[in-house]
């Protein structure tokens, strides 16, 4: 049976031994930018799954693996000892976000209710800002519910434009900023800019390394590179079957009298 | 955590030392209208914030302010103690109304019971009616949960035009009306007359100056007549581009001798 | 403060007096055939209002009426003591049927419970039957919770065509059926057939003559005559129309060599 | 009165004497490849109506049968105790699934209850696996929730393409999976390959047959076969009207020089 928000504990929080630590969170969204980031910190770091949150408000499927064999929509919560330099880390990665609107509310609440269990003071959340062009040089835009951090971030280089994603942060990456808010938590949503239009590891990397630069962590970005190279290759495919396609058109065009 | 209707009290109802105050509400609609006169009438009175509403039913989503921090989808009634001359008052204003259909009961349901424990006796709500064209000299038409009422507002200008809005009034205006009928307290909804296609800066004036002649309020129009000048100025660019884009048309037109 | 689904007895069913009382159902639908017929039976019997329902799947709004009054959304229920001839009746009325899909079962739930407290032993749940053209001559299809029903329904005069309508009873007329069977109580829906285009009061006549002679009521249908005969000359007024355009638009062919 | 899940046993799970029943579910889905074979079983096998499922989750609305009786929507479960050479099985078998997404979930929750009141250790879910395209010599595709039953279903012919369906399997067939997990029951899904364009009995005998292999079952696939000649009958009408359009349009091609 799965409640209509499950949260499952693989481990309890005490146990953990985690001090402080900061939560990321890294769910799908715009450009798979977050996604990106967080699920290579936690194959990077060799996190440890801690919590499991299946619920309602995720797709009524289930997912089919390679090997035949299924995966029930869900949400993980890793938790990663740090050896010193950075903070402990609790990632937040999954398969989806909620599929409705009040589901949101729902389980941002949960992730809080967790985020408080160990102890959580501060809340990286992690996203792209969709721009509708192919973005040659991406970097990192921010967003706040607290003053001090806009000044910090902006030290590591976070853009701050004002009022900038002009429609918001939509879903887990911005409610959580504002639900943090009401519980005194700090938290910042980091957004690599991308064109919106696919999948981006070249922005997560952006995200990665302003990142490790503000957790002082050390995290090969080599997989994301990697990605991000075949991504570009693929780009420069579709740019020049495009260019094909106009000069096809155009010629086709000289000989268009009626449709 | 949020609640699915999140009500919180900054002030407790009896330390605000309202007497039987009016409740004003204006939240987002049709040209924006009540919006704009409620917020107006907020800063104008320098009203004190004394409840702040979070919800599931408004969108799962944060914005961003000029300054890099965010704001949490809220609404919020702010406390006036009048001087003398007009009845106290409480006035709610916010970002959105609810999302779903069934949201708009439920804070609906809120609403109505914060004016019962703040003792309101009358409800106006404010808000436009579309008319679907450029309105040049807007008026205010009026329904109410009272006869007694529809005869009061008439003195005061005013219009009751039968079965108008013919498609009802929708939302927290409408629905206000209909619940506080329920729980015996009067009820009335002020609506600008207005274009429907944007924000009415001009619509809300006429809101505003007919509502301050009832209650008997003294509050400055001026920033609500400058924004309405500057509105005036961009439909005036818009009427001229609409001009000069039927004259193009047209042109091509002539040269236009199959698709 | 209005529930979810909100049932409010204005008098208590034992004081009402009524004997095994016959449901009747005449909810907004196809051609508002059963809101026609019901409505219409409430007026020329003179029947009490008994409960009212309010709901949060009835659409978020009011409706403004010819004084400038306003009216929230709700369903009614009327009582008719019998003078002998016929059985004591109920009968349901209302603006609305639910907007949402679970509203649809939370409502019926709702009118089943009251019906069992009245001591309801059958139900006529009355619509129309939409068949998408003109209908000259309307009959009334029938489908029932019982097989002997359909066939004491027969000897009415209701047709009953095999597996008609073929997608099923949609809403409360349907539901209302598929309920009452669940709790051993006999219920039939009465359809009359219409072109499911426009409010069909033709059709509501023959639903109620058929209605009539079932319950051995004597009612006028003159109001539903003479809104029939008014409409009948609406529809004379399309069709004319409809020919002239379809004249003008053939003699704008004749001319169209390109659009 | 129905609840939201309203779930009737009409014997007791322990009176019914199934020893270590297989669990079958065929609702309608794609081709309706589940349901024609689930149905088919029921037909077959004579088994016993054990459990009715109704729910707010159904579609708010009657059926009508040939009768001019109706039905009201719910699924049901059917109990059948093997000879011996078999297992026991429990079929569920209805009219819809859920029409909203949550609903699925707590039907899924439902079905699994049910099936651990019974002692269920194994549940084989049914279903298509639409290609859009004809298929001439359909096939079963496999996915399980257990690497050992991936390898145990490949020994009968089960295909298990890496990672197909791409899109995962959507619904009770694919949702019971991933339930059935979290509760350590075993359960794998076969989808028979179909087009996905319509009701597809050829299919369903692909995936009786199959199923009858590993389940040890002895059941006639006449019934099923009968249907799909008479399928294949249309399908050829279909595939001629097709040509003839085709022919038709080609020749009025030749004469349209502008629309």
């Amino acid at each position: 049976m799965i409640k209509r928000v499950d949260v499952r504990y693989l481990k309890d929080p005490e146990s953990c031994g985690l001090k402080d630590p900061v939560f990321i969170e890294g769910l799908p969204g715009i450009g798979h930018v977050g996604k990106l980031v967080a699920d290579h910190l936690v194959n990077e770091l060799g996190a440890e799954k801690v919590v499991e949150i299946y619920s309602h408000h995720f797709p009524p499927q289930v997912m089919v693996l390679e090997d035949g064999t299924i995966r029930i929509p869900k949400n993980e919560i890793y938790a990663w000892k740090s050896n010193g330099t950075s903070p402990d880390l609790l990632i937040l990665v999954g398969d989806f976000q909620s599929i409705s609107n009040e589901g949101h509310f729902e389980l941002v609440n949960a992730y809080i209710e967790i985020a408080k269990r160990f102890g959580v003071k501060r809340i990286y959340t992690l996203g792209g800002y969709g721009v509708g062009r192919l973005v040659e040089e991406p970097y990192v835009v921010g967003a706040s519910n607290s003053k001090e951090i806009v000044e910090e971030m902006g030290k590591f280089g976070v853009k701050f434009e004002p009022g900038e994603p002009g429609g918001g942060i939509i879903g887990a990456a911005g409610l959580l900023l504002g639900v943090a808010g009401l519980e005194k938590i700090e938290a910042v949503c980091l957004m690599g800019v991308t064109s919106g239009y696919m999948v981006d590891p070249k922005s997560a990397k952006a995200v990665l390394e302003i990142l490790s630069k503000i957790l002082g962590l050390k995290v090969s970005v080599e997989a994301l590179e990697k990605r991000a190279k075949e991504m570009e290759k693929i780009i420069a495919q579709i740019k020049e079957m495009q260019e094909l396609a106009v000069q096809q058109w155009k010629s086709d065009e000289d000989l268009r009298y009626f449709r």
